[in-house]
């Protein structure tokens, strides 16, 4: 059996998207800044799709901007507000994804920002008090950025409430929802945000391709600059096939959000509770163990301490489970997590973030589960 | 007959392409930052692709950087250069495509350069004493990017030259080459070159992928922040398909290339021909009837003044002719061609680029010249 539990750092493609996308790598070539016929045909796709997205979300067509992946779309939101808006303050949480992170850090360093983390307690929880507190006491218009749902340990925010604290200093407020879209519904009438991100590759939809909401009238520069595409605001030829698989497949999650939902929860409870029965002294992460409170496809492992550590994702990975040690996205760079770093955890645990989508079943969990606990039962098995 | 002779503007994609693009739509879809199995396939797969696309241009592999497209590369190099390395001063024309000439203009306009543009004549041939003399009266480092060929006109810029006369001036230079990678063999060991840039949807590739060749020692910062994604380079999850695809692309490209070549300068010459035999009046804009002097793919036709100019396009278009009346990147802004203004062109003349792929056929060629002969024939065919 081979188990792939690492679907915060990418879902498979889902076959319905990928036939949605076939016939503009066949037929439909053109390109959609042409004004001929092969040009036409593929511009109402691309703007059908910014209509159906914007649709999901509760926005306007003109307030989604196409970007080449979530990253983008961050890196936009700030660049684009702290340089145009002169903005000298921002705001963000040492729990953050490096996209946003590395982003406001370069912004930093670039003499343009003066940069300011949120408190938050041991399991991530952030301190909305302490924010109130720096907004209240920096002057000028300040750049929030904190996002909906962390990547590693799953905890959510409270965006909502993170909203209203900035509306109520006039702060622009930029949240990166890149684990939420296409697993949670956003409406961006009731929420007080400026800026939210998609990436289709994480909701089964393809690599290559994100998107950026902005408010309408918060202008802000492009990142990219050149031709005229997406209103002047992101130049370059448009990844129209992306575009067009993007838009099927947010189509696709939000359609069968409910049920998808109740089928990974499911399998969430599983883990937790036979991880719970087959290891001792397992703790989870962050909130990742409380439902109401955490992305329902990412769990966070604690393992005791135990030389097996060290060999953890080795162990697994000769046994066919494929997860992630942290944030899968920079685990290339082989450095150890940020945000359990920053969390304090102890170092001689180990952990392991277990995330899950429609595609996976029961007895994936239990398949991955026997392969852990083998690692960490007290008495080994005999082979 | 439906006609598509706007192949400077996108190409169709090669069956061949797509089909080495599909197993990792279809099956190989980890992240490839992933250390487990599902990761390690992809990551090996964007090396292979790497490996072979310097290996074509002479490079080392770590000198290639993956991009979104085009564009993209142009912002990095023109950015990255003169932030990183403090350029003060960058050398351009107006005859550039909007992803430089727009990019140098934002840097000018946030105070970081002033900007030179260098002199050409009536037909685009730029003045490298020109070059020389702004280069050598101009106290600091320069960073000059001047097109190998121009995307409207066609004419075929000397790089060579260009990267002699920077060396010696220690200039940074950044070339264009969107246009005719993949379509010329370029040897960055022969060129004096600093960057140079390919877009695969140029050549039969897919849409939403290019790359950046950086010499190896001219480290710049990165534009799009985040994840170690391409040696600290560029973060955002990598394009996988699009990335496989380029490469694909490119050793087709490369590996049939004097058959095409030969293919398509035979239908560039009919095209010629025939258009001076049907219309009178007849003229070509730039060096783009000079076969040593312009792309092999572009012809920009000078028609005599009438009152069909302002419906050309719209009446090819509606005889199923697709061209383009300029750039088509940016067509769809309904502006005139920024290219045709700096060389004063008549406006009163119309203009038309026709833009040839291994795909077009001289019958297709015969086609294309009835559709416009009949519009400029003094005596209209009865219909």
């Amino acid at each position: 059996m081979t188990v792939y539990f690492d679907n915060a750092a990418t879902t498979p493609l889902d076959p319905e998207v990928l036939e949605a996308m076939l016939p503009f790598m066949r037929d439909h070539f053109g390109n959609p800044s042409s004004i001929h016929g092969h040009g036409r045909q593929v511009r109402a796709a691309i703007e059908n799709a910014r209509k159906s997205i914007a649709h999901l979300i509760n926005a306007a067509p003109a307030e989604i901007v196409f970007t080449s992946c979530g990253t983008e779309a961050d890196n936009y939101a700030a660049f684009g507000s702290i340089r145009t808006l002169g903005l000298r303050h921002a705001i963000t949480s040492k729990l953050e994804h490096h996209a946003v992170l590395h982003t406001l850090q370069a912004l930093e360093k670039a003499g343009d920002i003066q940069l300011s983390y949120l408190r938050h307690d041991a399991r991530g929880q952030l301190d909305l008090g302490h924010l109130d507190e720096l907004l209240a006491t920096h002057p000028g218009r300040t750049f929030v950025s904190l996002m909906h749902a962390n990547n590693e340990i799953g905890n959510l925010n409270d965006i909502e409430a993170i909203g209203e604290i900035c509306q109520r200093h006039e702060a622009v407020f930029h949240t990166d929802t890149v684990q939420t879209m296409g697993h949670y519904k956003h409406d961006v009438q009731k929420l007080k945000v400026d800026f939210l991100v998609g990436s289709a590759h994480k909701f089964h939809g393809p690599k290559g391709i994100g998107f950026l909401y902005r408010r309408s009238g918060v202008l802000v520069d492009s990142l990219i600059h050149g031709g005229s595409q997406e209103r002047n605001q992101r130049a370059g030829t448009e990844n129209v096939y992306g575009i067009v698989g993007l838009s099927k497949a947010l189509e696709i999650a939000c359609r069968d959000m409910a049920e998808h939902q109740q089928h990974i929860q499911g399998l969430k409870d599983r883990f937790i509770h036979k991880l719970r029965a087959e290891i001792e002294g397992v703790e989870f992460n962050g909130l990742s163990a409380e439902a109401e409170h955490s992305l329902y496809t990412v769990l966070n492992v604690s393992l005791p301490p135990s030389e097996m550590n060290e060999m953890l994702l080795f162990n697994l990975d000769i046994n066919r489970v494929s997860v992630s040690g942290g944030s899968a996205c920079t685990s290339g760079a082989n450095a150890g997590s940020h945000v359990l770093s920053a969390l304090n955890c102890d170092p001689n645990r180990g952990a392991i973030r277990f995330s899950m989508s429609k595609y996976n079943t029961a007895e994936e969990v239990d398949y991955a589960v026997e392969q852990l606990a083998k690692m960490y039962r007290k008495e080994p098995l005999k082979i």
